[in-house]
């Protein structure tokens, strides 16, 4: 082989240049840093300034503290082991199962068969028969089943939509800046173009229409086929929670410029201040009032098992609703899923639960209360500690937190510091989470990894975390590296 | 709005066009005419010819008789709910859990610590290091666990494979024809060029070295970029299972044109006529031989927990090892996994179980053998049977079953039926798989959702169903089919 021919087939300047394109900050350079120190951690290391790590960089409410739903957890059981269920007596009066734990475990075997055969490609007709019936008494508005997909996580739906919407780099998606990087990473590997749009930090990160018409004119100026418009609400990484009327202003312009909105509600539980107002609702009250004008707006919505008090990540669940599409194009939607052939089935009874809850009266309810009560106040609670500490840092600014598992704080870093992270070859954000994970054993992630204005920094942290010790360490943190750089 | 302006955002014209170009007719529309059939059986419709519905057309063993593994999902219903595991007691003396499933239940919640919380992008470590383990024994070779890659079924798996690879039209990758419609319908998703070549039926559906070449020669000089060929071994529609030599010819092609290979070996433990090869064993056998002229020889070799004796197709786990790439072009595969954030962790736990079921003088070892054989010799004499009443049909030729789940007939139509079918819309040996859905209930997919030469019609059957009773209603609908259009 002669020394001018490649070695391999594949090398980093000939693969797919779009997926190399995408970036992924949530678990990129920063997070596997952080796994090296745990592996360190767990092999005995001693040398390191912390004795623990923690995973601010990512909503997964079970790594750390958070417990599952008993309800949920015990119905899983049963649906993997379904012999249990020829041993009720032993259930009920050894094991502390309830009867509508062995009653809702029944009904999902029914409606499976078994948890480890296929599905239909869109889900169990049964599990998405109830999850309709959940968006009725959500919002008001009959809804069929036929138009709920159940997903592996919103993520794999969020791929599905812009599989379908995508036809190549002339196709424009306005996306929020900042914004959760699958769509930016998604945008890159469909070779499509991402039209960011600015949320309004000084109101709470909520949507601006005047910025996304601005951000809209100027795509469609430059030939841009701009199709549809993402909302993250209750906002990642803002921590943001949309009052109606900014719905409403989102809806208005989708209709008037006919955009499919996508509307990333996974953390529609997760609301501190306010209440949550689910673009379905608003837009079914709209159609009410103007039916002509509102008629054939496209929207697309998410949920998830993954977030709220639920945090049931690993299980990949979750669904989208199609409201107003085509027909022909919900088809195709329907092929593009049948070719990964179905979601996790067990995922799929966890969003059979999330949406059908133990009712008041039934045996598990008290149970299923105190524990998401419990999980939402210890939430809220955190949310506080951490947003007061970051009040009082030097050069921080945090907007209060209204809603999802974020706090997305600006920071202002010294010339001297803007100086040292050129010289690592980092941002200045970046720069700074580095030295706070090698620091504290925090890892966080840099606002560049959502998108920020330009001159701008930020970081993102969850509130996840148990206790108020390690809001003491970042603290202790920020306030020597403010030193160092001053 | 004026009447010329389209109503909506997205209509059958405008979206991403290679969706609309990819097909899956596993999934297609005799699938869902079954299914319509099944809701007018459940409904109480008494009008139909048949009264069940036989979904021979999928993979899907416990959607027909095949029982799970106890093991398996004894340990499962330990990790969904781990408070179980505080009483013990009751699960050996009341539950009959053995002390292994325990014990390894406990080990698996070590290692994941929720299966309700993400794991790392690429998998859990500890379950990554039992997959290498596996491999050692499997292949008598070394193997890291850093090479690893858990995914959600093997699907994912060729999907970000086929990613990666696929830099634009002109990358080429070589399929077998016929072939299992995944990989047709992701190179069409990502508008990459489909290099098709024919396995050899009269061989037993094995691999042909020498209509490889011709295929890969007629490409290339096409202009085609040619850069990765597909095995899928056992077979699938084909139930062959290719011998040493045949795996052998593939490596020694693929080294001398670097390409990489994509070795799909999700049916390994469905081998009815001599030993499974794998290609990672093969190819580290030549490489002693010969470390020069293979050491750069790209692996990709994918095993699921769908298959087999496992069947867990509705937890979609599954894994893929990679051999030989170039690091930069594995950073950017964990890159692209990780924007999934990671496969479901139940499905992660049955991988792990099923590349370390319980060993000789274990407790739970006696019953996992007998329902392992039990499950093997099932699957062989339902092949055999098939086989048989295939052999008896008019007009119809059927390779021995091999390996796999299925058998892929030859059918010999006449001229009346093959204009019946052009007067319907339907290839003719669509129109035969509409015919023996309607009069018999039973769905198979028909030979051109898969490929096959010009001129020969074939359709794919699993024999998963119980019984013979419905190889029966075949044989019957046949010759009925045959007497009419004679």
């Amino acid at each position: 082989m002669s020394t001018t021919t490649p070695l391999r087939s594949l090398n980093i300047n000939n693969i797919n240049p779009h997926v190399k394109e995408a970036k992924y900050a949530v678990r990129g350079e920063l997070a596997v840093r952080s796994e090296e120190y745990r592996s360190s951690l767990a092999s005995g290391v001693t040398d390191l300034p912390f004795d623990q790590i923690i995973s601010a960089n990512i909503g997964n409410p079970q790594q750390l503290d958070q417990k599952p739903i008993t309800f949920f957890r015990q119905v899983l059981s049963l649906v993997e082991n379904p012999v249990l269920l020829e041993n009720e007596g032993v259930l009920l009066n050894h094991l502390g199962y309830k009867s509508d734990v062995i009653a809702r475990a029944k009904w999902l075997l029914k409606e499976v068969g078994s948890v480890g055969a296929y599905s239909a490609s869109a889900g169990a007709l049964g599990i998405r028969e109830s999850v309709a019936k959940f968006l009725e008494r959500r919002d008001g508005f009959p809804t069929e089943a036929k138009d709920i997909y159940l997903s592996a996580g919103a993520s794999s739906g969020v791929n599905t939509l812009l599989h379908i919407i995508c036809a190549g780099p002339q196709t424009g998606v306005l996306v929020p800046i900042p914004q959760y990087p699958l769509y930016t990473a998604t945008l890159a590997v469909l070779n499509a173009t991402c039209v960011p749009y600015y949320l309004e930090e000084s109101k709470g990160w909520g949507t601006d229409v005047e910025a996304i018409k601005a951000a809209h004119k100027k795509a469609v100026d430059a030939g841009t086929d701009v199709r549809a418009i993402v909302i993250i609400n209750p906002g990642n990484p803002t921590g943001s929670s949309l009052s109606e009327e900014d719905v409403k202003a989102v809806i208005e312009f989708a209709a008037q410029e006919r955009l499919v909105i996508i509307a990333d509600e996974v953390y529609q539980t997760n609301v501190f201040i306010g209440t949550f107002h689910s673009f379905k609702g608003v837009l079914r009250k709209m159609q009410q009032s103007d039916p002509a004008k509102y008629k054939y707006v496209e929207l697309a919505s998410l949920h998830s098992i993954s977030k709220g008090m639920v945090g049931e990540c690993g299980h990949r669940g979750g669904y989208f609703e199609l409201c107003g599409f085509d027909p022909e194009v919900a088809e195709q939607i329907y092929k593009f899923v049948s070719i990964t052939l179905c979601a996790p089935v067990v995922g799929q009874c966890l969003v059979e639960m999330m949406v059908n809850p133990p009712r008041e009266g039934e045996p598990s309810y008290e149970l299923y209360k105190q524990e998401w009560d419990g999980i939402f106040f210890g939430l809220n609670q955190r949310a506080t500690a951490l947003y007061e500490a970051f009040k009082q840092m030097e050069g921080v600014e945090c907007q209060e937190p209204r809603g999802s598992m974020y706090l997305f704080p600006t920071i202002k870093l010294s010339q001297k510091a803007i100086e040292a992270a050129k010289k690592e070859n980092r941002t200045p954000d970046e720069f700074y989470s580095f030295r706070l994970l090698d620091a504290t054993g925090i890892c966080i992630v840099a606002g560049s990894g959502f998108g920020q204005k330009e001159g701008t920094l930020h970081f993102r942290t969850t509130f996840l975390a148990p206790g108020t010790e390690w809001v003491g360490r970042i603290t202790k943190f920020h306030k020597e590296f403010m030193d160092e750089f001053r």
